[in-house]
């Protein structure tokens, strides 16, 4: 089948290549002449057949609006626009209703797979109703990795996102149970060889995973991790899990926990504890140290 | 070879049945006579050729001490004890000095695989000097899964069960992260088949993993784990890699919180809440609930 | 001066009462007849003087909302309007723009004391512009404690609320303390009076508060909280607090470890445990208990 | 009466000075001989009339061992000794034994005041005997503040000791709750003046404590603690308190983040943060930075 796929980064860029090796064809469109296939959305409208399914792989908010609003404008009813970035759960509904109300279909998909997402296939999971997800099935298998797993109409509108963004949170929480043990077990003596600790555990273990895999990967290029500095970007997922969390009064202790981590590992000194250095000195003379 | 074994429970005796599958001759000992090859200590290490390999597979504490004391009687310069249960690593260094004052060598053995073992192998993490290692290898050989992984010479006597401890922490955090997502999952309207967005992530997500394979066969038995009260023992390991983050000065803020998670799990009542609703009520006139 | 006051409830009638004490004529509305000095908001702004000054104290979002939008069409330019409800910091500015289109002043005032604020005074933290607090300054005046402390103009429109907000969460983390530590002791067999643990921390140590005081008030009227449940609300500001640090990147793991404590304390069973429960169960056959 | 006291550090000076005013005689103890009124033990066991009471303030662990071992061949039946030191309360009933098996009595003395305990008082935590407390009362007297508070007898050999553990457990998270609180107002630009937020905190608000007149006082001094870095030591009783929980299996999530708040306050950068940017990269490609 045809598709539209709008966005040809570092994530879109390889689904254009995995789509079309499962015989379909692509048209891209990016901001960048060199990637793109063609000068701009109207070409793009303009060269698919109706109905149309145009995939958005955009940054979340304001670039993945001004996508949305000019498709509204050019596509047809009968076609279907697929969210396939990072937007948050909470936009996909407005979303859904723009379109709806031009009888354009919605579909939001949370996609994982990062750079290995060529090779291994694309998780996907998607939010909508069954009829337009079905538009899009095609594309979905030629995305999604060989096994049964890898896919999952996950509910109404709103509710690939979500699953998406939920997965992150365990991600996040996940990574930093790694990491609390790497450090735990640098930090004694007795413990020898840590990488081969972290080798051998990927079998026959109950933590056995794919991010263990990839932490000795990491390890195998660098044991000690001496050439990284300790310090971890979030990429909002796991900001709005939390959030999420608060509006539904569940409790996420090691989810925010690793969020929090990664908050404190970009500050060069943090402010609270230079209020709990000042409290130690002010009630108990304690020393405190200069800031550099 | 031979191997004398001393604890023929859950995970001894599964593992005597993997040892013999490959070969090797193993002569069991529990207290319970059903299950036991032999009368006692002094029976099985009569029957075992010098240099003899005694592999003790029994509850930390008081019974692995009583059997390490016992065999200190009975082995001779040369043996080699093993001591594969949950022991605290800093019993291990006390255990290696009391053998080696009697020229018999000790091996630490942390033991992975739970009820899934007797199929799939053995993870084996194993602290002490290489030589007493070496007498021990074709037994580890015959428990570990196929692969490269699932072995490990971690380092000194105690990084056995030191590697083991952690690997337990970070199983805890694990575990927690999942048990989260899908709470939050559970809360949300949107999403209408949980089970199925978690055996979507069995393939192509960066959150895939052996448990998360059986957090999906939790759900294919019990879709929302109805079944089931919400808690959670603890075994030891957990609370042991807390102290020793502790110990060591290492923030362990998810593992901790796993923990956290399952003492709460087991109160009828939360004591620190009441506190809090004490004082909700004393400052602000907030209603309370009467306990049941 | 005058004062139009909205909203008689457990906070807003004490503060009637306690501006009426220092002198000041207070006119009341309440949806409640019996507590109401007028029928209504019409009657109340006609009974004012200009330029008037309108205290608001009605419950945050909806109710807050339809107040100011009421009042934008009652009052004339010069008027102020006060919001000393618990609304969220974010409605101060949007409240600001609608009333300063009419030429109507704003100001957003945290307020705490709860049901001690009539014999004690109440704490205030304003935000907006000098000029319109200087026009309600008696009536805060009026209202806060007898000290130098208890008042202060924090910052631009929304700096009263979101200064109240951080001292809801601090409180939370401080309760929590408190409630940590009560738990810890009663658990341990040596300490044998705990009550009288508390009581002495009234003085001399690091730890003396109001809310130490008030634990010793709780203690003293049922000494093991027996007649309580361990359940705890939470009024929205420590929600508030978390996603404001979420936004700005602050780690907070105290605050929200607080508030986490409050939700898991609302649930009857805990969603998450079952998973735990589910996969221990799964890798280690570890018992499960059945639902109740 | 007469005492003696064994250390005469930060704390044992003034206590020294704070008992001689109350009309006392003391006679002190320390390896400093410029602050010693004796040349050793030996002699200021012999300047004491019997019964004697002798108060030991030095450091936990092998210093404190060492004195009490000292006394032990020192004193005589009927004597009694003071641990007013920071000892573990595991320690406590091991000492207990050690001079109880020689006639001599032993009291646990949790000591709160720092630096302010001259001019305010010490708080006091006691356990032991009552017979052995009534031989030191008159010393607890002097110590003590002048109101109702500052003294218990909190339980059995050990509880003094551990209810001073809990209340530094507490005082972290309370440290904590307010360093949180004065991070997110300093984050955010509406509110404009902080330290004028905490002053005015000081009356009316349910927050008003001690330590946050000594947060007022250290903002006084430098507005924005730009003269400090943010790092925390802790002095062991932190934790012991969240080992003593595990032991009792009691949750403290304030308390326990407040401890690793302070760990990770002393790392230059943070081993498990590279774990987790090493993991980002290897998954997403995501940009790592290079330690410096």
């Amino acid at each position: 089948m045809q598709l539209g796929l709008i966005g040809l980064g570092k994530m879109g860029g390889n689904m254009r290549e995995r789509i079309r090796r499962a015989g379909h064809t692509v048209i891209g469109y990016d901001r960048n002449p060199d990637l793109s296939d063609v000068s701009g959305l109207t070409e793009l409208v303009g060269k698919l057949e109706g109905p149309r399914v145009v995939w958005v792989m955009v940054p979340a908010g304001a670039p993945t609006q001004g996508v949305i609003d000019e498709l509204g404008d050019l596509l047809e009813p009968g076609d279907t626009v697929v969210d396939g970035g990072n937007s948050r759960w909470t936009d996909d509904e407005k979303h859904a209703e723009e379109l709806a109300a031009k009888g354009i279909g919605f579909v939001d998909a949370g996609v994982s797979g990062g750079v290995w997402g060529l090779q291994n296939g694309y998780a996907l999971m998607v939010g909508g109703d069954a009829e337009h997800i079905a538009k899009v099935q095609p594309i979905f298998d030629a995305l999604k990795p060989e096994g049964d797993a890898g896919f999952v109409h996950a509910g109404k509108v709103g509710a690939g996102h979500f699953s998406k963004m939920v997965h992150n949170g365990i991600e996040y929480a996940m990574m930093q149970a790694y990491a609390e043990g790497w450090e735990l077990l640098e930090a004694v003596h007795s413990v020898t060889d840590v990488r081969e600790v972290f080798r051998s555990w990927q079998e026959g273990t109950v933590i056995r995973s794919w991010l263990l895999d990839l932490a000795v990967n990491a390890l195998d290029e660098d044991e000690h991790l001496q050439q990284l500095r300790g310090y971890a970007e979030d990429s909002g997922e796991g900001r709005w899990t939390v959030e999420a969390a608060i509006d539904n009064a569940v409790p996420l202790p090691a989810i925010t926990a690793s969020l929090f981590a990664r908050f404190a590992s970009r500050q060069d000194d943090s402010p609270q504890m230079k209020m709990v250095a000042a409290l130690r000195n002010q009630f108990g003379g304690h020393a405190v140290e200069s800031a550099k």
